[in-house]
């Protein structure tokens, strides 16, 4: 039974009105049963419902991490100190580093001890108001450890108490020392692995990492198709280091999303327009690559592409652990306004997830509030660890 | 009676020994009315020390952010979001904004009111680990506002635990409003201002932003000569945004540190190395202001000059409220090593702010230290907003 009533809070709804931040002049937000029920303002708390004094603070919805790779094991911070050094990045790799190190730690850890780091990492993101986290698998390359990821990506956010999707990456890269080709590695993928996870519903959404060191456009096809025929929703990384018309493809299979995008020629966002594909941006990896192309955020905002903002919190491009930190390198770096970077991290990074009843202050939408004790939601963005919810709420329950 | 005894502690001392980050074989540390007297193994804690468990964790020195203008009122997270809505910084200045707001707020806000909205913001500093800040004034740009400034950092320190320096910054901007020429606003500093300070031991150090923006070199030595006459030490915002020959001037007086130094010529590092000045390295502010010219790292490193890095926390320029997350920046952005960037958040800004006996875990020091529980220390600078101490120990006294 979570019922809840927020009193004399400025709402901060994020849905698309005239007022920024889609503040609305209700002042109180009654949940039950983890759903928002009624926006009011006086309204009175029932026998069975708690009742959160926010005097005056402002209430935003839960935030969504909608791209992560938080569940793995092996720690990399050596080969960031390393490549640092001089040390370059085919050394390292050479000395077993880079993804590969991250996929031998995965598949020797248990799910227990996957469990325990993926924690840490998913309770950083918790306390700054994540309630949604997306978790992709993708380093174990093996039926085993790929299954082992999803299924640690959900107990996490049970242990947590707060949303998870998860979303299968067996394209990721192909597993290291097996000499196994890329056309062979992609047929097990779509062969065996999706319809294992559509099977047992282990995720929501596959992706693919389409790039010239990644897999082909072609390849990129197989496993869409393959998960178009299991019924399960797509998303790619894409155009990240180089245009390899990812998105487009993307695009005419209906995905969620596509990410990265640095590379992405503005003549295509039309086609993500059209099918409603959310660009997800991650300045995170933009900002630890000491990447220099921008993506074409102008180009997305005229076409009205909802634009998206995610830590991709990985050990080797985005070790950041702090989703208004990204919002705000989101602006700093790609130039999103304030209110794009906060829409990107509630409403829109709900549609990348296809989560219709999340990330906005509405009725009918889970019940899931961040408080905040700041003169204006921009402060969130603007200054970098500056601020943490004085509450946080997930279907109509306490998280801290 | 701060009397305690860390055991089984992996010590990163930031000694200048053979093994990385100064890790010693010693893995106790006996702390006596809040100095450390003893380095050893398997200490014995004495009747009236309090003792502590490591269990295997690192211990570093208690970090120290060597600058920091984090005394002040007003709130700016509106320009950030309009000037990313394409309102020029001209439109900003001439709607009052800019240094100018925060002066006007700071001018009227009563002491309490500047001490709880500064202790937010060193609470986020001491939370990462910090247990000595640095703060200047500067947003007074009169003689009540400045001293209530320094009064205010005096007791924001006292009442987290941890240690302050505090600066003089009068010659931060021509105070607004005015009418004031530069000229007669330095004497007013350099007559006035400065001998109060000192008489009173109201600051440790006196600053200049001495910039095309700021004030002239001629100025900035006025400033300088009149800090030496009163007996205090001096440090600059130099070469920030192009080069004024600031930092040779600073040399000249036997600077505690300059800082900023992004257009310092290579070739003036000598002059740097041979007064014992230190390079404050202020990776926040480049970030934020997109700057694209570096720091002369290379140089700095060969002329061992001893390198720091500060949050640089202010409203305009650098709101960034993590010195991990600015030792981070210093990596990415500007190439030092991790071991760099770890000496420059603990010894290199003990001595930008000339303290000998902090920032190194070794006898006769400050018994000031930071557990961890990390598998190295390059974690903490690899990952952003990854950890957070499992201890604060400041003077011998947990502070958190
Ligand atoms: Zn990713
Ligand atoms: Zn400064």
């Amino acid at each position: 039974m979570h019922n809840l009533l927020v009193k004399n809070a400025r709402i901060a709804s994020m849905q698309d009105t005239a007022k920024a931040y889609g503040e609305l002049s209700a002042t109180d937000i009654r949940i039950r049963n983890g759903i928002i029920t009624e926006l009011g303002s006086g309204l009175t708390a029932a026998d069975d419902e708690h009742c959160v004094d926010a005097d005056g603070q402002w209430c935003l919805p839960g935030l969504v991490d909608c791209h992560t790779h938080l569940v793995y094991a092996g720690n990399r911070s050596d080969e960031f100190a390393q490549r640092l050094t001089g040390v370059s990045y085919q050394q390292i790799s050479k000395q077993g580093g880079g993804i590969s190190s991250t996929v031998r730690a995965t598949r020797q850890a248990s799910a227990d001890t996957l469990h325990a780091e993926a924690l840490r990492r998913a309770q950083r993101l918790v306390e700054e108001g994540v309630t949604t986290v997306e978790i992709k698998s993708g380093y174990g390359l093996d039926q085993e450890t790929e299954l082992r990821m999803l299924d640690v990506a959900g107990k996490v956010a049970e242990t947590l108490g707060i949303q998870v999707r998860r979303t299968f990456l067996g394209a990721h890269a192909l597993p290291p020392g097996e000499n196994v080709s890329a056309d062979d590695y992609i047929t097990f993928v779509c062969d065996t692995m999706i319809p294992h996870v559509a099977q047992h519903a282990l995720a929501d959404a596959v992706d693919v990492f389409c790039e010239s060191v990644g897999f082909s456009l072609a390849e990129t096809r197989r496993v869409f198709e393959a998960a178009k025929q299991h019924g399960l929703a797509v998303k790619g990384h894409v155009e990240q280091l180089s245009n390899s018309n990812g998105a487009t493809l993307a695009a005419s299979y209906n995905a969620l999303s596509v990410d990265h995008v640095e590379y992405l020629d503005p003549a295509d966002v039309q086609a993500l327009a059209a099918a409603g594909t959310v660009a997800v941006l991650l300045p995170g990896a933009f900002y630890y690559l000491k990447e220099t192309q921008l993506p074409p955020v102008e180009a997305l905002r005229n076409a009205k592409v909802p634009m998206a903002v995610a830590t991709d919190f990985n050990p080797g491009t985005s070790p950041v652990a702090s989703l208004l930190t990204c919002a705000n390198m989101a602006c700093v770096q790609f130039g999103l306004t304030v209110e794009e970077a906060l829409r990107g991290i509630t409403v829109n990074g709900a549609r990348a997830l296809g989560l219709t009843n999340t990330g906005l202050i509405a009725e009918q939408y889970r019940g899931d509030l961040t408080l905040w004790d700041v003169p204006d939601p921009s402060a969130l963005v603007y200054e970098i660890n500056g601020y943490r919810p004085s509450a946080i709420i997930c279907g109509g329950k306490h998280v801290r």
